[in-house]
């Protein structure tokens, strides 16, 4: 079977790649039909490694995937045949200790599609657990069904943050995920999202959302801006979604007095965090690792239509094209919100 | 000053009434706008009495209102003369425990207008402490303004509901206060909102809400629309905003594993609870008494466009028809939500 | 292997019985060492029946139990033979929905022991998912080891009430779960907790630890005594441990503005509950079934001390007399707290 | 009236001082009793300032102080003369925005003893709100009573952890917050609590405790002391109460999967943080800033003897003894934990 193969650092290669794939009593093997190509599909193309996951031997890649049930194991019960899917990348033990709190992102078993040494998605078939494999309602394109993951991610942060309605938030930085937060949170609860970033291109995209405002860091100052919306008392919620230092020194200057902020971005390096001034306004912390329990809540918000993530998909691009479009994400064109690769099945 | 004055048990009258009201270092001197008519007001107006708060004396009606500020104490610093505001009906001792607690709304001190002895505001000016006097944006009207204090409500219910991003909630019973619920859920984060009642034309006015979806309980049960609904699942949260016996005592089985039941609607009496169905399936029950710390948060989600209460608002009257305004709404007709009276200085 | 069987209500037999059970690659084998009786083996021993689990073939009674790991699968990693262990009688689905939500315990897919028609522990040996086997640190003895099933009740009451340091806490009903209740809020947090009851012997029982207060019912009015006891303000948690309608009708005149209520007791049939007086105070309501994600909670704090069981165990009876333990544990006398069985093994 | 006057950077005096206060309708006027020595008070002697607040006129200091109520304003109810109390130094503004959410500690008006320029309690008499004075029950020494102010830090720090009967704590830093911090944290249901520093004295004296174990650094890697203790899953919640850049960078290498990290200590600058280390276990952070509505909790836990504060009191000093005092606590012997100061009327 065709798939997208990491050789090493730097070489892509379409070209068959058997994963060897039985469909155990509670698995479902699924017909991939669209995938998008995630930043840290990239990072892997270009740097062979992210953090301590290191690509040593060709991996295929891909992890944000819909498609559709062609076999289903003999003990499963919800999901059949024909049944068009999304997949969560994540397979914790399922027995863990941490599996058992409910919090299976942070088990440390978890095998996850396209972490070294486990092979991604961007292939015509995968098996997959049915309990991690997720129904599309009709209202719900193969598209679509491809955002969950990244969406996945924006909604663990919302959720993380307690947010409550009626809610003011800032989102610093406007990349994939800063967007995908910005509108779970909106659809969270939050009365109006402040988006800011250096990149006007993304900024105008995630402008055209209702309840979403952005500031251009290059104008504004982001604190005065908060503290002017806010008649000077403070964003209930900040989401750190940029990962740049001098976006976390200067958190606790956008959270009101009992806030929270959100850690969602990833420094590669231990940054300088001003703890004083967080203690200042007693701020909680959170931080995001993946999601737990999201996938189904995700689905129903854009089933319902209160997320619409269509115009995040800024190109789709022919499986036998992919190297080219990996090749084109690695570009970062400030216009280019997500990529998705259409599979043959999904052509 | 013109005041509607509920002089006994079934009788109003529109007369002269001087309520004293010198302007302290922490208040406000509002003219009134905009008056809702409340459920309860009704209810003092046809039995004179709610539980253990009976009209003893003539008293002033009215708790949900809008207006302009004509002068303000020596130490306010947040509002000024000219300021549209709206207002926050009860008054606590601020430095009580549960003030202190942040849960001022159960302060046994609490003074709430137009509950015995206290006068409402259904009058020309009202003095009132500028900490619980809201300024209102541009983009929310004195009518919308007046819908603050009933939506509250529902903003508390959503908000001790602890709603996640993506939950499925049902709301049993179409009242002005089930609406105000649903809407607040639908705003606080929820996927989908399903309003149960057997009233046809309530049905009608909220389900042309985008995320509502309505049960006629003349034509459906619902605790099998629900479980269809959610592949037998259950919602995560029911809101319970009918007061009635029936809805009470099937509340668990319209809720998920784990879920959460909010108790809004007041039954008279006591009624049977079903504990061992809502034990096993461990839910959650939050209860509602008013509001704390809400009216920011509300007046936030109606001026970002996220709540739009104005087709709640069924008909405008002028003051000097407001006894006319009060028969109509003993007549409780099912295609009036809520009803407003436009005070002098409002037309 | 000899086991106590209920062959049908009301007749117990002490046979050989032989449960199937090879050891998984997930699973262990133990060797039971002590079983504790608890209130559910007795009903279903007088009553045939609880709710819709109703004894129609012969089912080995137990689930309170300690023992010693004699045979682990492949897969076991985390014990090994001759671990002292106790064992959490509910398996659920662990990919079930509520699993992954880290709420086994409500998982409709449970099967527990010694509920119809699974077997439960008073045998030789059985056979358990080592992901539901604690080890017994050196500290905790094979009778406190049983202990813990029990406790876990109190324990998960504790946690769902969201106890903070320093509250103050009643708890309705000394029967053995009302006892585990009381010590589980003590050791978590709680200042004092106010223990009420008509059964003069068990408050004497529970009234000999640190920071338990009792109240003799027939002597005293319960709300009188916590309002005396805290200057008129309520207690912060009252944990229903009756099942009694008059306790339960009365709830919310013994919290304080916002506290919580925790329904742990079950009354068979549904209840008048005064739902405008809990949200007066706007009262949380917490339900509890079982228990997650508490034995290995329950464990430290018996092996650091901070929890004494022992003076709960009224006597260890030998398995050869088991029917009678039975038959003494049917006549519920007020000086009995927990009877345990010794097994063979454990003598 | 006598005083200790900070007369500025480095020079103190015992002298008269007139400290205006006329008791007003909601206040109390107390004789002092004991004040206990904290390091701010030292650090405002030794450097004149504390980040923004400047010693800029002579001042009073002490803000951890008991006493008897000698006078009583007119509308208090709660409080006698004669009651033996301890005060809450930090006064909020009742109607802010943050006090009416119940975090008046963050209220951005408050005042605070002996926080430039607000004089402190070394002094006869104060004159404080008697909504921020508690009574102390007969149980409660008034020595005990000075000692409910250091000790609030730690029970904001055990509640804002949001501990859960059994959990694991950690402490780095065993100075008086630390130590306090470590009792709260037992007190408040943890089921062992593990303190770390370098310094022995101090270690020996937190040890005493049961539930306590001490980790000597000078001896024992922090990080593998825990895994051990742990079975390698980590504690449930740490408490970062030395304020020290190392202690810092390793927080996430003591948390478990999904745990806590409190951070109480306060690091003069900015410290560098390992952001992803922390995301990768999911931890949530809370930070601390003095205390709300813990007082009475306090008071409740030492009042029942869950808490014994006495064996921190390393010394008495006579008032006119109490600049030779201050020079003590300059010294920071590692043996004195807490120095108070018996106030004329005290002795």
């Amino acid at each position: 079977m065709k798939a997208l193969v990491l050789e090493e650092k730097g070489r892509l290669s379409l070209r068959d790649f058997d994963i060897p794939g039985d469909v155990g009593p509670d698995d479902v093997r699924i017909r991939v039909h669209t995938v998008g190509i995630c930043g840290s599909d990239v990072h892997y193309y270009t740097h062979g490694r992210i953090g301590p996951f290191v690509v040593e031997e060709p991996m295929v890649l891909g992890h944000e995937a819909s498609g559709t049930v062609i076999e289903a194991g003999a003990n499963v019960t919800g999901l059949k045949v024909g049944d068009r899917v999304c997949m969560e990348p994540g397979i914790p033990n399922p027995t863990s200790r941490a599996s058992k709190l409910g919090i299976y992102n942070v088990d440390p078993a978890v095998t996850f599609w396209a972490t070294p040494p486990v092979h991604g998605c961007l292939t015509g078939e995968v098996v997959h657990p049915a309990a991690f494999t997720y129904k599309l309602p009709d209202s719900v394109s193969f598209a679509e069904g491809a955002m969950v993951e990244p969406f996945a991610i924006g909604m663990q942060a919302a959720i993380r943050a307690g947010i409550k309605a009626g809610d003011i938030a800032v989102v610093t930085g406007a990349g994939p995920i800063g967007m995908m937060t910005a509108l779970a949170a909106l659809a969270g609860g939050c009365a109006k999202v402040y988006v800011a970033d250096f990149a006007r291109p993304k900024l105008d995209i995630i402008a055209a959302y209702d309840g979403i405002e952005t500031v251009d860091l290059g104008e504004r100052n982001l604190a005065s801006a908060i503290s002017q919306a806010t008649d000077g008392w403070g964003a209930d919620v900040v989401f750190e979604c940029s990962g740049a230092a001098p976006a976390i020194i200067g958190l606790a200057g956008l959270a009101r007095p009992g806030g929270c902020v959100v850690l969602v971005g990833m420094p590669v390096e231990p940054v300088p965090v001003d703890i004083v001034s967080l203690q200042a306004k007693e701020l909680r912390i959170e931080t995001v690792f993946r999601y737990a329990n999201v996938y189904d809540r995700a689905i129903a918000l854009i089933g319902s239509g209160k997320v619409d993530l269509k115009p995040l998909i800024s190109d789709t691009i022919a499986f036998e094209d992919s190297i080219a479009a990996f090749d084109r994400a690695v570009e970062a064109r400030s216009s280019d919100v997500k990529l998705q690769i259409a599979m043959p099945s999904g052509t």
